[in-house]
Parts: C-alpha cells; sequence; structure tokens
C-alpha cells in the first residue's frame, strides 16, 4: 500500500483492538458468538482497500466542486453515485446492527475502527452513510413495525438516505425551544414549520430521503418535555407509491468544510400536506434522540481523529521527503535534509501522533464500553461499562475535535508555505475539522454534560469505575518498570479526583460558580483520560520490547513508548494548573459583566 | 460608529498609547518635534473612518470572488481600484517615512495602530499597501540616487506597486538555498530563476510592479553569502519609457485565506531579457533584508492581532444580541437570554480579549522600541531600545499569530453552527489568520532566532533590559495594590530567568538539545511578555480606578483588569509546566527517529 493513502496506521489500529482492547475476547459473548479475530480483520482489512483505493480518490474533487442549490434539489457531486454504493456493499449501513434487521452483529468498537478509514479518506462521502444509519436505528429502537418496514428497511437497505432534524433558526443548542408543529390528522400528523443545518437534508443521491424530526404536538408542554419524534419523508408511502411529501429545500449554507454534504434550509408543510408519523410515544422525542446520542457522539470523536489522522500521515510523508535547510554547524554546502531531521518539525509530528494515537485509543475504548454496555454477560458487568460509557462519551466527543484541531493545524505548518494552499490537503482537513467542535452538542456542551449531568448530579459517584480503571492502569505500568510515566498519572489522576471532590462540595452551596468551570474541568478530565490510555499503550510497548518482539515491530513499539513520555512530559503537567484553576473557582469569567468587555 | 463595524476597539487604542506607551512623548524627540498627541489622534480617526466606512465593506466581496489568474495576467478584485488610491491618500504607504521621502514621520507605534484598522478592516487589501511601502523601505535605505528616483518613488507615490520576491520552490525557510542567478550585462544584470509565493506578484491594479528580488550573481559563493538584491520590475525603464521587462506571472496558489491579494508563481527572464538593478553591494542581500525584517514582522504580528480583534469584535457582538438557553434553574416558559450570559460564553469571549488586547500592547510596545532604537536622544537609551526590540520581535511575530489563531477559533465556537457558514466573517478571519504562523519566518523559525540567535549568541546579555522592565511593572504593580497579580508575575519571570540560564548551559555542552526546546521556550517567554504588558495595564486600570476614573470609563478599566485577572490565572501558571520541561531537557522530539513514527 503506497504510503501517500496511509489514512490510518493499520499497525496501530491493531495494536488498539486486539493487543491493548481485546476486541477478540468479544466473541465470547453470545451477541458476536459468530465472529472471531479473523472476521473482525477481514472487516477491517476491506474497509481500509475501500478507502484507500476508490474513496480518498474522490475527496479532492468533492472538497473543490461542492454540492449545490439550484431549482430546489441539492445536487450532490456525480462521484457519490458511484461512492455510496460501495459502501453500503461493504456493508457499512448495517454490521454493527443485529441480525433482526439483516446486520452482522459486528462489535461497534470493530465497526468504529473500520469506519475510520473511511471517514479519514473522505468525511463528507461517508457522512451520508452515518446520517442514514442512525435515523434507521431510531426506527429500529422505537418505531412501529409498519414504520420499519416502509421506512427503515429502505435506508438500512440503502435505497433511500436519512437526516436528523433537529436544529431550527432559534433552537439550536436549546432544542426544547423548537417550534415546528404537528397537528393530528387521524393516523398521521400534519407537521408545519423549518429546519435549518440539516446534513443531507436534500440530495440527488437516492430516490427518497427520510427526516427524522422533533416537533411539538399542538397543545404540548412547553420546553423538552413536549418535543416528540416524527418520521417525515421527503416522498411518502402512500397507497403503495411514492408521493410528494410537502418538504422542500430552501437552501444551503456554504460551509467551511464537509463541502460534499451540505447543511440544508428545510421547509416542511408550506402546502399543508406534510405527513408525519409519530415514532414511540408523544412527547418522548428528546428522549429517544439523547439515547441515541452516545453513539452519535462516538461518531464525532471518530471524525476528529480520522481527520487529524489522515493530515497526520501527509505530514509524515512530507517530513520525510521535503529537503530544506541542513544541521546545526553543517556548511552551505552540504546537502539539505528531510525537514524531518529538524527537532520542531520532530516536535510538531509527535505531538500530532499523540493526539491521533491517544485520540483513537479513546474512541476505541469507548466504543468497546458500548459494546459492553449492551452485550456483557451480566447486569453489573453492563451497569459498569455503561456508568464508563457515559462518563466518557462527553470526553470522547470532544477531545478529538479540540485536539484534533491543534494536530490539524500542526500538519499545515509541517507543510510550510504549502500547507496554505489546496495544491496540498492539510487545509481542506483543518476546515473540515472545525465542525466536530461545533455539530452534536458544541464542547461547552460536552462540558455542561460532564461535569453538570455526570458527575453532580451522580454526586461524583459515577468517576469510581474510570478512576478504578486508571489505578489499574498505573499498577500495571508500574510492575513493566515504568514508574516514573505511572508517577506521572497517578498524580494527574490525584488532581482529578481532588477537583471533582472540590467542585462538588463549591456545586452544594454555588451550582452557577462550580458549573462555570466545566470547560477548564473537561480539559483536565480528557488529559488524564487520554494519559491513561497512553500509559497502557506504553505498558503493552514496554512489556512486548522487554520480551523481544518481531524486530520489525520495534520501531513501532519504540515510538509508542516514546509518544507516552512526550505526553507525559507535556500535558500531564497541565493537569496542576487546570486543578488549581478550578479548586480555587476563579471567577473572571463567572463574574465578568456584559458591558466590561 | 455602529458597532457592527469596531474592528479595533478605540478606547483600548488610546488607552495603549497615551496611558500606557506615552506615545506622545516621542514628540520630544527633534525627530517627531512637529508631531503632536493631537496630530496622532487626528491621523487614527482618519484610519478608523477609512477602515470602518469604506474598507471594511469590501471585504466580504473580495473573500468570496479571489483574485484569479488567466491569460498570463493576476486579474485584482475590482473594488481595489477604489480602495487602494484612498489608503495611499491617507498616507499609508509613507506615514512613518521621513521628510526626505515626502513622509511625514510618524512615530512607528502611532503608524502601526493606525494600520492595524485598516488590516482589521480588510487585510489583503491593505497587503498592496504594506508589500509597496516596505519594498520601497528597502530602496530608500539601501538603493541609489537613481534607483531611487526610478522607482522609489513611483512607489511611494502610489502608481506602482511593490513586492518582496525571495522564496523558491527549493528554497522558502532556507534562504540560502536559492538559485535564481544575475549575469552582469554592463551597469544592470540579466536575471534568471523563479519564484514563488510572491503575495501581490502580479496585479491589474496599478502600471508597474517593482520586485525586490534576491539573486546570485554568477560565481557568488554557496549560501547566505552569496546572495544579492536586485530591483526587478515588471516593466523598465528605457530612456524615460516603460518597457517590457521579461517577467512572467506563471499561475496563482489558491490559497486558504487572504483572498485578495494571491501568491504568485513568477519567472524572471524567460526571454533572456529580463534586467535586474543591484541594490546596495554584492552579496549583501540577506544581510539587508534582515535589517527590514523587524518592521515586516512587527508587521505580522499586528496582522495577527487585527484578524483576531475584529473576529472578538463581532463574537461579542453576537453574544450580545444571540438569544439561546435560560439560566440554571430557569423554567421553559422563561425567554431565553443572549448566550452572553452563559459563563462558558463569557470564558471565550474573556480569553479572545485577553489574547487581542494582550497583543495589540505587544506589538505596540514593540513598535516604540523600533521608534526609539532609531531616533532615541542618546546613543545608551538606542541601544537598550534596540536590545529589546530585537528580543521582543520574535515574539512579536509569533504570538498574536499563534494565540491569534485560538482567538479566532473561539469566535467561530461562539457563533456555533452560525460560525462555520459564510453567512457570518468569523470563518473567514480563521482562513486568513492561519497565514501568520508561516511567513516572514514560520513559528519554528521566530523561536530559533529567539533561544539560539538572540539569547544563546549574546550568552543571556540581551535579557537583561527586557527582566528589568518586567521587575519595574511588578513594582509598580505592588505600590498600586496588585500584590497577588505581581506576584503570579514574579514567579513567571523568575521561571524565565532560570529557564534562560538551564538552557544556556545546555548549549554549552549540547547545543542541539538545548535549541529542541526553543518552540517551549518561545511560548514560555511569551507568556511572560505578554504577562508582562497586562501587569502593567492592570497597574493603569486599578489606579484609575482608585483615583475615580470618569464614570462612562469604569467598565474599560474594570473589564482591564478582570481580563488581567484572568490572564494570571490560567496563563501565567503554564510557564511552570514549561519551564520544567526545558529544564529537564526532554528529549522525546529530540531524539525519536524518522522511523519511530
Amino acid at each position: 500500500m503506497a504510503d501517500e493513502n496511509r489514512l490510518i496506521d493499520d499497525r496501530d489500529l491493531r495494536f488498539l483492538l486486539f493487543e491493548h482492547l481485546h476486541a477478540e475476547r468479544l466473541c465470547a459473548l453470545p451477541h458476536f458468538a459468530d465472529h472471531s479475530q479473523q472476521t473482525f480483520e477481514l472487516y477491517l482489512a476491506e474497509a481500509a482497500r475501500l478507502a484507500r483505493q476508490v474513496v480518498f480518490q474522490s475527496y479532492k474533487p468533492m472538497d473543490e466542486q461542492a454540492a449545490y442549490f439550484k431549482d430546489g434539489r441539492v445536487h450532490t457531486h456525480p462521484l457519490m453515485r458511484d461512492l455510496y454504493p460501495q459502501i453500503v456493499e461493504l456493508g457499512m449501513l448495517t454490521a454493527a446492527r443485529p441480525y433482526a434487521v439483516d446486520g452482522q452483529q459486528l462489535p461497534l468498537c470493530v465497526y468504529s475502527m473500520a469506519a475510520s478509514y473511511l471517514m479519514a479518506a473522505n468525511l463528507s462521502a461517508f457522512g451520508y452513510c452515518m446520517l442514514t444509519t442512525g435515523a434507521a436505528h431510531l426506527i429500529e429502537s422505537f418505531g412501529s413495525d409498519a414504520l420499519r418496514r416502509d421506512y427503515m428497511q429502505p435506508m438500512y437497505g440503502g435505497q433511500w438516505t436519512g437526516t436528523m432534524a433537529l436544529t431550527e433558526p432559534d433552537a439550536g443548542s436549546s432544542l426544547g425551544d423548537l417550534r415546528t408543529r404537528a397537528r393530528p390528522a387521524g393516523g398521521h400528523y400534519l407537521i408545519d414549520g423549518s429546519k435549518v443545518f440539516i446534513s443531507g437534508g436534500d440530495n440527488t443521491l437516492s430516490e427518497n430521503i427520510v427526516h427524522l424530526a422533533l416537533a411539538r404536538i399542538e397543545g404540548a408542554a412547553p420546553g423538552v418535555k413536549g418535543i416528540s419524534l416524527f418520521v417525515v419523508p421527503k416522498r411518502r408511502l402512500q397507497d403503495d407509491a411514492l408521493v410528494d411529501n410537502d418538504v422542500a429545500a430552501a437552501g444551503t449554507f456554504h460551509k467551511l468544510g464537509w463541502r460534499g454534504i451540505p447543511s440544508i434550509a428545510l421547509n416542511f408543510g408550506e402546502g399543508g400536506d406534510c405527513h408525519g408519523y409519530l415514532v414511540g410515544e408523544p412527547g418522548r422525542g428528546l428522549h429517544y434522540m439523547f439515547q441515541m446520542m452516545n453513539e452519535a457522539r462516538i461518531n464525532i470523536g471518530l471524525h476528529g481523529v480520522a481527520t487529524a489522522s489522515v493530515a497526520y500521515q501527509q505530514a509524515l510523508l512530507y517530513a520525510r521527503s521535503r529537503p530544506q535547510g541542513r544541521r546545526l554547524g553543517a556548511g552551505a554546502d552540504a546537502p539539505q535534509v528531510p525537514i524531518i531531521e529538524h527537532a520542531d518539525v520532530r516536535r510538531m509530528l509527535l505531538r500530532q501522533k499523540t493526539i491521533v494515537e491517544g485520540g483513537l485509543a479513546l474512541v476505541a475504548v469507548t466504543a468497546r464500553y458500548a459494546d459492553l454496555a449492551e452485550h456483557a454477560a451480566n447486569p453489573a458487568e453492563r451497569e459498569r461499562a455503561q456508568a464508563l460509557l457515559d462518563l466518557l462519551t462527553p470526553i470522547t466527543k470532544s477531545y478529538p475535535a479540540e485536539k484534533g484541531f491543534e494536530a490539524n493545524t500542526l500538519a499545515v505548518q509541517v507543510h510550510g508555505g504549502y500547507g496554505y494552499t489546496s495544491e496540498y490537503l492539510p487545509e481542506a482537513w483543518l476546515r473540515d475539522q472545525k465542525l466536530n467542535s461545533i455539530h452534536e452538542g458544541t464542547t461547552g456542551i460536552q462540558s455542561l454534560d460532564l461535569l453538570g449531568r455526570k458527575v453532580f448530579r451522580s454526586a461524583g459517584a459515577t468517576l469510581g469505575p474510570l478512576l478504578e480503571e486508571i489505578a489499574h492502569a498505573i499498577e500495571q505500568a508500574r510492575e513493566a518498570g515504568l514508574g516514573d510515566l505511572a508517577d506521572a498519572l497517578a498524580s494527574a489522576r490525584d488532581g482529578l479526583e481532588t477537583t471533582s471532590t472540590a467542585l462538588l462540595t463549591k456545586a452544594a452551596s454555588d451550582p452557577d460558580l462550580a458549573l462555570s468551570h466545566s470547560a477548564d474541568y473537561l480539559e483536565l478530565a480528557s488529559t488524564v483520560v487520554v494519559g491513561w490510555q497512553w500509559l497502557a499503550m506504553a505498558t503493552l510497548a514496554g512489556r512486548a520490547l522487554d520480551t523481544g518482539c518481531e524486530a520489525h515491530d520495534e520501531p513501532f513499539y519504540r515510538g509508542k513508548l516514546q509518544a507516552a513520555r512526550y505526553y507525559a512530559a507535556t500535558e500531564l503537567p497541565r493537569v496542576a494548573a487546570l486543578a488549581a484553576l478550578c479548586q480555587s473557582c476563579e471567577t473572571s469569567y463567572h463574574a465578568m459583566p456584559s458591558e466590561w468587555f
């Protein structure tokens, strides 16, 4: 495989799944009993092949010629007509779904890693698949048999695409304020309202588009309790035929990135004939959406990692091949050296490596908890996995987005002046990456979720399993002779624990002030959690080197250890400052009135 | 003035110039004797007016319709034909130049602050002016009378534009490797070679373009010593007429930002008839360029601040007007509040404020040292100012670019989903900002300049004046009752001092390892230097509040104090971790071989 198309480091991905997380052990569970490491590897290889040989080639043309709005339709890039069936053929719509809906019952952690190749290859091309499977999954979980047959099946089958239609012009982060109305009309509802930022909300790719839309049934309570979930198709099934359902694309938003899958403004029911079909019970719309949120947020985390990864791989390739400058003290006659010889370039690459591989480990471990939360053998295991999943989700959603953006920035920087041009791709990945800190709940929302909803509401109890896992990793590292790295994480872990306690105490008297440090707390917790993953990876690498790994694997393990050392030296020390900031309940932004700006 | 067009905070700018830096005292120096605070204020007001009422309106159209290459010419946006004469009319080409070249002898610190309005309004529109005045300044300083008359005068007069033509495909950061050749041909030279990334290298704006190009005279020494500086016009003066000079635009690079002023690939002498005129002495080309570098790098710093500032002002406006969500505990029936009511949004705004206002102070104080280095009354003062200027320049070049990018990212984030679209401007400013960490020497190059060229070569002596200035600010803050803020900076200052000493010691035995921490050192030094500026500003604000300022000024001073507190709480603590990293001479990136990645 040519280096140009590396996208994701295969060796690292297999290290994560089979040395670190032992995904193959999931096959002992009934749900995954038909699988083996071999079937996992096969699926990963197929995904990698399609991503590298086909999907990646479409990225630049799709970025350059954005999908566009004309004559009431959004015209998808013509390449998508070839790509989408191949992604469907690979089983990406249903591979992680159960046999009952013609899925393959792959663990989410394996499926996610396979998906990472396709995300790295072309985020917006794969976006149509993600949205469709997410929307179909909502019907699968909460919809009636009729809705499953009429709408879920053609989506999972790849004939129709799907969307999540939540946001409205005045209801973004505050979904409780949405205004789209649903009026009962005998069996169905008449939908009336406007949605914005609906990714894939119109396209020329599929014969029908099924919107999973939030709306308020007439007379419903204000706020989130009055919100219900509806299937609102572009064309509805009526007497076994598809008829127009009064859903109009009103235009696209011109976006910084994700040019292949535009955000659409949609109008439902301008002609008074937009039928919606209630999913599940009235008033449970946001509740249903939240049940799907963990999965959606893990996906966003994976976007972040994949987009940082492909840029890192290209920066690495560039740094190894671009001659510029000389070693200290070399004469002007000496040949120029590849820029990877310069320490500061290596620093930028090593930083990208820690973000990318740390982020991938974070996503993979979170996805494995999602697998265990649903399929582990006994209730106690499931409950513990669920607690870890809930706690890790806001971190998994936001760390790759925030730090991934930094990694993407460094990939541009490694390319120098060329990095600022579209002759090279890093600037495009930088543009794509920025969305990940915004959609599916901004980083600010994630921080409130972590501190407010997860830590405060459980009075800190939800931290218990995580702290145990971290303690276990520290112990293992000590046994493997990595005492210095273990100490660094132990100190950071203490910072997390004391900060959590201090903020909990403060929350009892002044919840507003305690919550004002949510972003700092998220950063602190993320640094510790990713540090936990790096320590675990370092322990495995150290053991492999100690017991004599194969020669061709040695550079990989040495690189892992070096990256873990870099992380311990540069990132973990930040915890102390963040802990002090949170624990002091510093008030500068809490107390800053608008007029002082 | 409508808030929409604030660009730069007038109150802050006047605070910097007349309360903090006392630019009016420069008028006691002979060079500035014709000026007064009144003439300064007048110039600033004129620049602000033009920027807000005219130039800013051109930004979005020029970003949307990039200049383009067609039929061998780069077609500049038609709006530039109206804009450029107005920028010239304002005197922006010569206001800081001496009377001898029809300038106004304004101090650089005043001129820079005036320029900041225009940069914030439209960076690439103002770019034509910056490049032209920079190129003309090179001729002014080092060129013959004939070159001054024939080429400098029409540039300063606004008829012709200018460029800096340094970079070649294989000689970017490593200028010593450039290959463009100059062959003596009786009075002039015949130039032959290719340049890339030449901003404004071709345009349909002016009747002629004068390239200040680096080339190697046949037989010259290899490396930087063999490089000479030439005037290479697009059309040359021959018998009082302009004739074609065999300079061909070969195409543009499509850039992430700066769409109004594209980067051009140029070919000199494809037809064997490209005349170049030597500026100064042979072999001194890079030396001349470096003499201009301080000014160019201060300009880049100002780009960074201006681009962060305009985005911050827009984010502030948006946060005050966009309703979304409610206060903790408010019912669903309560009206939504403007997002500035949410602590995390205030955090993002306060962070932008500290970067923007701290950055502006940094640029202004550096520009004032440039004024003093050239025009102070006695040699000792000039020498001291020069030492401070030299030391601060790499920080002034890079801090606004790096932290400004973070500020621009936050401005996008404050706008939520809208921030990711071109309906709003923050994404465009984010794109513009990214170049500032790359051109005129990347951040990596700046870090080597600071640690290697400035600190190591002077054996640390050059730090002396800076540490004295910081000590003075600490003392003043203590006297003003700001002991806690003073302590925080004192501790950070100690971190800078001990780290400098430790790295100097290490450099004696292993310069390569010591230099490998240049980026960390730059970040450490930048944090301390900007902290120094914040402490000085806090002291002034504290005093103003203590002595009873006018009521309408109170929010401004309170905001200054609050931002200084935020900086001390969030940024200064990072110094300890950076100091430990540098002092330990941690080797992870120094020692990472290419094959471990």
